[in-house]
């Protein structure tokens, strides 16, 4: 038997929600008459108040939050921005904060957004454990990022990304694939690095990852992909955790000689429509952000009106097929 | 002499500003010799309580506001990173609005942050006369864009980065030389336009923009960049309004096998870290956004604490040395 649900009483009862909210929290003017219409249809299906009716009672403000570890990113600029989109057209408003990936930052800009009242928040951030998430009420859903189990996560296949990559590299010909990660252990973007060392153990090849945060100014990233060159002379391969990594490696790569794909190749993650359009001889795994987008959404809204959502929801990758990835005499 | 400033009377009266500015408005719970002081250091300085002592009052939220026309494009991006960077180490925090260019939106995004009771805003949207704007008592800064003649405005020198784009491609041997804008004819970037016609106009040359708004689908930016191919077969350069376009451009003509710089000469505008890094070999205009971002910070301070500021702020721009707008026979 399904659940039922405040939605039906309202319909036997042949009222509003929120009129049904109300008699059941008793509050605001109400006629005897639609009291005792309400009660009866109750009754009569046996309904049992929740939550739910609770929030219906609080001020809807139509704000949705979304919290970012930097905006100046391609990918989190295209998440953003089509997340807005899709809200707005509902009726949204969307406040956008940047946690520049710093837990404190996050809390602070977590405590700003939650004293704004806003309806729900969607999360792209990687910092976990923090306590305020866990506020009852709030609705969350979090895009490529691990908040608590109650949450939502709506990802790429990031270890079928990472492996898929890596494969790719291997059959072109390298042996010597640096990756490049966030240090953000909760981070799904983790799942790319563990796909990358299962095929390269897979094939006896050396694992080797370093840690390119995303919002690092950008001179302290060209010099950490330089060093990789300088530590690993013989490299004959990146895969790069996103494609700004991918595209700022490739100018590091020609500016100390090296060609692209004749002596380097390189597959990036993302795959964002700035990216595929900028660079396209970039070969990078393609995350489906539109759909994506679209879900979460959904979910939010499955959230805010107290259904229950499954806890992992998890994209194919695809293939930008560019000529950075393959060997061409 | 010095106007005599709120500071001053509390300096003297040895209390803080805000127990000045409840005395003069006589709130707050206050004891009688710290009113007796206070009075004394006013009638001293000759002290006129202005419009500052007011906002002392009002309830602060450290919150700023900043809307922008999109934030998927890498200058907008990196313009609202660095401006929320800048505002958070002075003890702000920050919320993004994203207005697509569509000044319904914007009105509903500007009453948004107003009713968040945010305490500045910083302004890098196209539309203008929108009554909200007017609004008193609201510190308001711009960038790039003009909102109205109280406002400040931060900007590029648009219309010398317009010239020189042109007066280089000419030099280097381009005649047909087309140039991509935006349709708000109340944006600074239509000096860029107006440099490069008179630059065209100086050299007896037929000037030819082409409109590309920022918000529109990537399709359609693609589309309206084959067309300039199609109804201009014998293009030689582009000076694009935005590096988005440029690169953009980029991609069009080489699809359509047209070899850059040898057929096509480009060079863009706007010069973000992120194209400086992936594209270096576009030719193009840069903004100074760092120093841009300060000023405006500053600004907005200065505004919040009730000081006068300049109506326009013109920043110097440089030009990135790539390749793609000089022929490499």
């Amino acid at each position: 038997m399904p659940t039922i649900k405040l939605e039906d009483v309202a319909k036997l009862a042949g009222v509003s929600k929120t009129t049904v909210s109300r008699v059941l929290n008793h509050r605001g003017y109400l006629s005897q008459a639609t009291i005792d219409k309400v009660n009866s249809a109750i009754n009569e299906l046996g309904y049992h108040p929740n939550i739910v009716a609770r929030q219906l009672l609080k001020t809807k403000t139509n704000l949705i939050g979304i919290l970012l570890p930097t905006i100046s990113d391609p990918f989190f600029g295209e998440l953003a921005s089509l997340l807005e989109k899709k809200l707005y057209k509902k009726g949204y408003k969307v406040i956008i904060g940047n946690s520049t990936n710093d837990p404190d930052k996050e809390i602070d800009y977590l405590n700003q957004l939650l004293s704004k009242q806003v309806d729900g928040l969607i999360v792209g951030t990687h910092n976990q454990n923090i306590p305020e998430y866990k506020q009852k009420n709030l609705p969350i859903v979090a895009i490529d990022r691990i908040v608590n189990e109650d949450i939502p996560i709506i990802e790429s296949d990031n270890y079928d990304g990472g492996k898929l990559a890596t494969e790719r590299l291997i059959e072109n010909g390298a042996k010597r694939i640096i990756h490049t990660n966030v240090s953000q252990r909760e981070s799904p973007m983790q799942k790319r690095r563990l796909g990358y060392e299962a095929v390269m153990e897979l094939n006896d090849l050396e694992s080797k990852t370093y840690i390119i945060d995303f919002d690092i100014p950008t001179t302290k990233k060209l010099n950490l992909l330089n060093q990789i060159f300088v530590e690993n002379p013989n490299i004959d391969a990146i895969f790069a955790g996103n494609d700004t990594d991918a595209a700022y490696a490739m100018q590091v790569a020609q500016k100390r000689g090296i060609s692209i794909p004749k002596d380097l190749l390189i597959i990036g993650y993302d795959g964002t429509e700035l990216m595929r359009n900028v660079l396209p001889q970039l070969t990078t795994i393609v995350q489906p952000l539109d759909e994506m987008t679209e879900l979460a959404v959904d979910l939010l809204e499955s959230r805010m009106n107290g259904r229950d959502t499954r806890h992992e929801y998890i994209y194919p990758i695809t293939i930008w097929e560019g000529s950075t990835d393959k060997r061409t005499n």
